[in-house]
């Protein structure tokens, strides 16, 4: 029962609790069982390689994007690119990136963040230099817009079932404006849209849907902040207790002195986070 | 009193009404009293232009973008654009773009809206291949991920105090999630930010200070929607009744046969609603 999950958090929402307590099963089993081929993907990666680990390549050079994919690309389920800050940006990198993808077996989530009209997104996420439709396996979107942000992404890939989006149902920073009805109303989108919304960005578990895959970015192994209004959150914290899936790791990783070293150390982190919550079920 | 001011619209919410009873003064005084620059200079070049119209220079090509510019740039006080659609984007693109908009004394607003952690959107706004603080005299910005957004991109304009940004207060699209709270709390960051945020995305006036410009996308002199959830409204909904101050048009002009007479249509349309507005106070 409740007082045995989680004996020592009183304070813990009863929101985020329920959440958390209904969880459902290893990565393996919800993989098996839901329809979406870039879901199953996911979560047989995870799986496979014990690894919960989504990189965020927040860098600057297409080279050190390139080579943060080589050197760690084997210990991460996905690697996350804005593509858009790449100060040397041409087609041929993301080309490179997926051929690395293919090879050390990853997902790459282009972090865009669509947020305008069905319209404009659909000639953002398909068109332009970036072309994101095309090398992105997952993108992101938020729903500030409604729905027609969804359609107009989905319209894009109506010949690739393999492509899929998450909804921003969460975000960390200090004062964001997002509370629970215009979360349920992001989850209500993902349901209407299974056939391309595969989970969230959120920083706490939102659907009870063991199809969706949970992705918390801001994750560090010590707490703190930063000076824009980023709050980190570790990997017990999220994965343990908040019900998520995928730990999304920036600047603990890029920032440390030895990124192969530090990645395997949040890949351990995250995954023994997994294994503790299966253990309590 | 109200009865005199809008004898035929019993049905305006009254929030609407409030807000368009108390619009202001002309473009002219309300420009001599605001301080900052870019706002001064826009209030300026609608008064002397005679135009509140901004177009949205929705096209994948820069040589249609530039031809819009230049053909079009003499109608317009605002071209607004969506750098990362152009199909074949260089740098000497938004370059030969300012040349352009000095001349015909217009300015450049990227239609990016922001919508990141404060970390994420200063690297998105300086950076890339886009660079778009350099070129882009205004800019815009969610505010789904709280203050964060705004400190992110002021980081980034420090030196250049003649940028500025508008906040997303509303839009247009069916089932879109922003609600008064959230558009309250727009306007609080707003007003936080006046060395950086001079006006709004929205369907109506939100914003009683009258140095904050107002301005409106999805307008056409046609009522009607689009597939993907877009609902448009005529110039003179938005400028007479719901008291904003720029009409936004996009495919009312560019997918028109004549361009150029489209162009002059929606501007004198644009300029007779705020000149009736000015006679009704």
């Amino acid at each position: 029962n409740s007082q045995t999950v989680f004996p020592t958090k009183p304070k813990t929402d009863e929101r985020v609790y329920n959440a958390a307590i209904n969880i459902g099963s290893s990565y393996k089993e919800r993989g098996s069982n839901c329809q979406h081929q870039m879901a199953a993907r996911i979560f047989q990666i995870m799986e496979e390689k014990q690894s919960n680990l989504c990189l965020s390549a927040d860098v600057e050079s297409s080279v050190e994007l390139l080579e943060l994919a080589e050197t760690l690309g084997s210990a991460v389920c996905a690697i996350k690119t804005h593509v858009d800050t790449l100060a040397d940006f041409s087609y041929s990198v993301v080309q490179r990136l997926v051929e690395i993808s293919k090879r050390l077996n990853f997902v790459i989530f282009e972090d865009r963040k669509f947020a305008d009209t069905g319209n404009t997104v659909k000639a953002q996420y398909s068109g332009g230099m970036f072309k994101i439709s095309e090398w992105a396996d997952l993108t992101n979107a938020h729903t500030i817009s409604g729905p027609g942000v969804v359609q107009g992404l989905k319209a894009c890939v109506r010949d690739k079932p393999e492509k899929a989006c998450l909804l921003i149902a969460g975000m960390s920073p200090k004062g964001n404006l997002i509370n629970q009805a215009y979360t349920d109303a992001t989850v209500q989108m993902a349901e209407e849209n299974s056939d391309y919304v595969i989970g969230f960005i959120c920083t706490k578990k939102v659907s009870n849907n063991p199809s969706h895959i949970h992705f918390t970015p801001g994750v560090k192994l010590q707490v703190g902040g930063d000076s824009l209004g980023q709050q980190y959150l570790t990997p017990d914290e999220v994965i343990g207790k908040r019900g998520v899936d995928v730990i999304i790791v920036g600047r603990g990783i890029v920032e440390s002195e030895n990124r192969v070293k530090t990645a395997n150390a949040y890949r351990a982190a995250g995954w023994q986070a997994y294994l503790k919550r299966l253990q309590k079920k």
